[in-house]
């Protein structure tokens, strides 16, 4: 590729040549036959007797990113990372996925290409396939629809909707990492190198630009009887565990001190004099797992996980509707806890 | 519903409550077990031995569609119809949609609704059933990203990559309406109401508004094994013959003579000078199918057609890939025929 290719604005390019300039490195593995790239749709039979799991999710300038904080490279990557999340909070194995993008005039053809090059490196990790999408310019922002799929045995799927009174709650990593390397980028007008930041501050921006999307808890707790609910954690722990709660038609019971945080979340909030639960509790972007599990599977469920070094919290527990959602932050200090995380159409937004 | 409620602003309200006024009206038939709206993703399973078909659209307000010209009921409409005629085009029979929508803060609840009620007229005619998606608020326009789904025989799905030399080229409908029905909108400031307009152009603009997805007959192409290749016009026949040909690695030569035209359309053309071939060549949205069948089953082809008086019509033969794609205007007169239709990242986009 010549170096006028690269910097080529896209629309002196048609559409099939963007097209045909996505990377390769997207893997090729995923379930056959397919008929992708090219038609009018894309074709694939899952293996039997699994079936086909679906998701879709947009991701919108100013909106869900913005140019000032984060890298086409980035964009594409957390695209990707955000779909698979999806999966993993279905217990699913991802296979494809379908990018729909439209272009402001003003990108050029390596921008593109660092899309796709973000896009890619997640769904390599995971095998995941190109199977298709749309092109198309825009007359603003720039607007990413990702559609995901993936299969899972028709009894190994995790819902939101069967937590019940007495199980126990979990979350899978720490909370609050990417609200608070958000917070931090956004002093930034454009995007810092990686390199010129410090290592506290590097991981949190790593946390908020290149959430890990948990696909094998998510398989395990699919493949066993523990999980009685699960949800992966986008809108921030407050606003996700109402939705898991509304969905269970149950309420809960979650204790602050056992929320998982980061050392170098809690530097940088005690610095900036914010305080660490507001970020863990409503911060948002997380992409870590939320579910809950019946008592009796308590030790099993810990036995695995730390033989597979992934880490979980026991959060508190799930308790009957009347009760609601409560926190508790000391012995007999107790309060309601209000969503607080971001929630689009409402003007009291707060991140 | 209170008027109230109809116009609140989406800002005054919660994407819960949102997604909640989706009219219900959306079929709740099509393939099962699902779990849907409200969950991380949308799980079923297509019979056996079905393949899984998928194809996704974008539709973004000023390049794909102005709100000077449609109203929102149209746009949910089109949004729908054009991707059922991705599945048509494939033989497939579609089953369900997500549909993912950014909308500015400016419209109010009523439009969303008008939305979800003209999207949910195509689906229900075919009994597509609405099984998620995602919904942001956007910094400017408005933007809708559609996926589909359907299933389809392993042996039984059209591509764009069989035609060979010497098969007969065929469309079905008229083309050219959709361009002369969005010409005359233009002059519109706002969607004019379909009773003031004249019977000619509510028939054109009509056209333009609500194509009609030829799903049936794709289907029935599928099951025969007449077509060689299929694909559906949104292009403009110019542009979508050469996809067609780029796929099968083959020419073709068609007959201006036997370009299907309607007579609205070409009165139409007369009145504001233009051309009608130009309109039916190039002007892209016709949504009808392009497809091709070896000569020896013409005869079955066309009888079965009578029967079901769907309007197709010869326009060519497939040629020698050395050949190109020409137009013969009349005995011995034979063109080139340049892609005209719309292309994104073109600067010389022309509609």
């Amino acid at each position: 590729m010549t170096p006028n290719r690269r910097t080529a604005r896209l629309s002196n390019l048609g559409e099939f040549n963007l097209i045909q300039s996505i990377p390769r490195q997207l893997s090729t593995q995923g379930f056959l036959p397919t008929i992708g790239l090219g038609d009018d749709a894309a074709v694939f039979s899952p293996s039997s007797p699994q079936h086909v799991v679906l998701s879709t999710d947009l991701l919108i300038e100013e909106i869900h990113f913005t140019r000032k904080t984060a890298t086409l490279y980035n964009i594409g990557y957390k695209a990707a990372a955000v779909n698979l999340s999806d999966m993993a909070a279905m217990g699913a194995t991802p296979t494809g996925i379908f990018v729909s993008i439209a272009l402001p005039s003003s990108l050029i053809q390596q921008d593109w290409q660092e899309f796709y090059r973000g896009l890619g490196a997640p769904c390599k990790t995971h095998k995941v396939r190109l199977l298709g999408g749309d092109t198309s310019s825009s007359p603003t922002s720039l607007f990413i629809s990702i559609t995901i799929i993936g299969q899972a045995h028709p009894e190994h799927i995790l819902t939101r909707n069967g937590a019940k009174t007495g199980d126990l709650i979990y979350v899978s990593g720490t909370l609050g990492d990417s609200a608070a390397g958000f917070a931090y980028l956004k002093k930034y007008k454009t995007p810092p190198k990686p390199s010129t930041l410090s290592t506290p501050m590097s991981y949190l921006v790593h946390r908020h630009l290149n959430p890990t999307p948990r696909v094998a808890l998510g398989q395990h707790l699919a493949s066993q009887p523990y999980a009685s609910a699960a949800m992966d954690l986008s809108d921030g722990l407050s606003r996700d565990l109402q939705h898991l709660c509304r969905q269970s038609r149950v309420g809960a019971l979650i204790y602050s001190s056992h929320i998982p945080m980061s050392q170098q979340m809690q530097r940088y909030a005690k610095r900036i004099h914010t305080t660490p639960l507001h970020w863990s509790l409503h911060g948002g972007e997380d992409y870590e797992l939320l579910f809950t599990i019946p008592q009796k599977w308590e030790y099993e469920l810990e036995k695995f996980i730390k033989r597979r070094r992934i880490p979980i919290s026991q959060i508190g527990t799930i308790q009957p509707k009347g009760f609601g959602i409560r926190i508790e932050h000391s012995e007999n200090i107790q309060d309601y806890l209000q969503p607080q995380g971001y929630e689009h159409f409402s003007p009291r937004t707060e991140r």
